[in-house]
């Protein structure tokens, strides 16, 4: 007998009362059943963002929103900057690309984070930048940008907008987009939100609309004025995933009983007590600045595989983390703490962890991890 | 955000795969569709209970079985003999003083186990004696009672039969029902069986129908000769719990795929652990002898309440444990490792109590229960 533990980054664990109220019967989403229900979604959304824009709703995963940040707001020849620290940067600079994009890529060493002014020193050199794209968490490297600060920096240029994935960040981190001057940013249902994968979220804000008048890329399912349009009505532009709307309002009422302040504080924490149990075990953090709180990427000692560690928690122990992506793979591991999760969820993965070392001939103290958790979260 | 941990002796954890499928639409007990379900059940608890003997099953909790296993059975001023060595040893007196037996107690201290030897000796004194009633795990001390060895004494004498409470025994321990001489076995769904609370099992061997014969008990809803002939038929006397049968059947499903030799081992690993475990806290083990393999009892620290620690497993980390019964309450507290309990279940009881013993004043060093754990179960 082999029980299932999902400490990835994603899809995270979906609570018992979501998975229940997504087997309600199935409603029609022209029907008047369902304008309440698009209503409460989108100022739930709201909530979350921390914004009083627009979240769109979108029946796609998130990369189908971040390619609806791209070909609703440019044009071909568009100069853009792309921040990127990690596999989810290049997604950025990839999908830029395909759309004609002339990307200035901003490349940061995988495991570090950006330093603002760089930013502010390419857009006082580059006026005519139209926008810049980030990771709020790069996913690849467990390494939260400072969104906050490149969002302030941007603010003070008319013409270029800040478009920020945070689908790992989102819940987990406190992104105050209205404040910090997010005028795009894309969240995923299957990472903090608690919810299975399927929708992607994305707030716009009103300096990207004017941008969208006069953008000419080509579009069609990711069409963002229609959305809005639609949203207005409680309606999205085509059949609407129902079902996991129904989801998403209960995973919010969740939420809300928990409320902003504790949510963030609570993966702070689990994050925190996560990355000192790893060193008390004697491994390093492969974030070397700006540790996120979605998901720790850890390296794997010397002489042991990374894959390794993921495989066997898997085989061994039921245990779904996250190995190493390209260049990374093999060297880290990744154990997340997004979304439904607690102080023993922490616990099970780094008891876990100890015994994989130990099975692959690495020095453990058993329960000397685990006691770092305890202490800190007791 | 507080999630639920179940570690109780009953409820027991359900798994998704057996939620799900009680999820199915509700059939008609008397129509074909029901007569696989009944006929898949009846063999499959047959595997279980290890017997060739009718499994009867009963829209009752544990304690339904309890009374059918006396008024089906027994007369007016038979003279049995009651184990009791705790709360659920008192039950079996009440029920047969309450038909009007007479019963015979053979009182256990609180902790200890049977000494076979004792109803040896009796029998051999009362050759009288219609039955010999006993618990295989009495819940209440976390104590196994030699059943095999009280079994083989009885096989010997022709007119008494051997009564067997297994309701939280059965599944963590290998019961040999047919080898060992039991005549009735008793179990109940919400124990190692993995589902909810509602039917009892009751397995009823050939010297115990005969007794039934002559048995003038008064009985309507718990007559076994009349579920006997409606099991014959795939049926049940009255409304048969369909959405729990049905659950029944994927539960041993996935207890077959495990095999009855690996179930076993699990559960007394599990329960190894947990007391070595409790051990390395430097508390002590409430079962003084044969400790069972279900539920582990454990002795509260002088001067902490059993009922605090309960309390605050519950309150503080959602752990619901169990406290103390009657005049083991505030002594003791109880941790089930039954059912769908694996090693990550045995780590998240040991770090929270060691949490919880801490934040009570008594002196603990994080880990190292966990560790022990870690050690034995790796």
């Amino acid at each position: 007998m082999l029980k299932r533990y999902l400490l990835a980054p994603g899809p995270t664990p979906v609570p018992s009362e979501v998975l229940l109220s997504m087997s309600k019967p199935i409603i029609h989403h022209r029907s008047a059943d369902f304008l309440p229900v698009l209503d409460s979604a989108k100022k739930g959304l709201q909530w979350l963002f921390q914004t009083k824009n627009d979240v769109l709703i979108l029946c796609a995963t998130g990369t189908g929103g971040m390619v609806g940040s791209v070909n609703n707001f440019f044009n071909k020849g568009d100069k853009v900057i792309v921040i990127n620290g990690g596999k989810f940067g290049e997604r950025w600079i990839k999908i830029c690309l395909s759309y004609g994009l002339e990307v200035d890529e901003v490349i940061v060493e995988w495991g570090y984070s950006i330093k603002p002014e760089i930013i502010e020193k390419k857009l006082k050199e580059n006026p005519d930048i139209k926008g810049v794209f980030i990771q709020a968490c790069e996913t690849s490297t467990g390494v939260y940008h400072d969104v906050e600060a490149v969002g302030k920096i941007i603010k003070g240029y008319d013409d270029t907008i800040f478009i920020v994935d945070a689908i790992s960040a989102l819940v987990a981190h406190d992104l105050k987009t209205d404040e910090w001057g997010i005028d795009i940013m894309v969240g995923g249902s299957q990472k903090g939100f608690m919810l299975p994968p399927g929708l992607a979220f994305v707030s716009v804000s009103e300096k990207a609309w004017r941008k969208n008048e006069t953008s000419k890329l080509q579009r069609f399912y990711f069409n963002f004025k229609k959305e809005r349009e639609n949203l207005a009505k409680n309606q999205t532009n085509f059949t609407s995933p129902v079902t996991l709307i129904i989801g998403l309002n209960e995973a919010i009422g969740m939420l809300q009983k928990e409320g902003l302040a504790n949510i963030f504080l609570r993966h702070k924490k689990l994050a925190h007590a996560t990355r000192e149990a790893v060193k008390a075990i004697g491994l390093n953090i492969y974030s070397k600045e700006s540790p996120s709180d979605s998901v720790t990427a850890i390296e794997s000692p010397s002489g042991i595989d990374g894959q390794m560690i993921y495989k066997t928690l898997r085989e061994r122990y039921g245990i779904t983390a996250a190995g190493g992506q390209d260049k990374a793979k093999g060297k880290i591991f990744r154990l997340a703490h997004l979304g439904y999760s607690d102080i023993f969820d922490i616990i099970t993965g780094i008891a876990a962890l100890e015994m994989v070392l130990k099975s692959l001939g690495y020095p453990v103290e058993f329960g000397k991890g685990v006691a770092r958790v305890q202490e800190l979260l007791m």
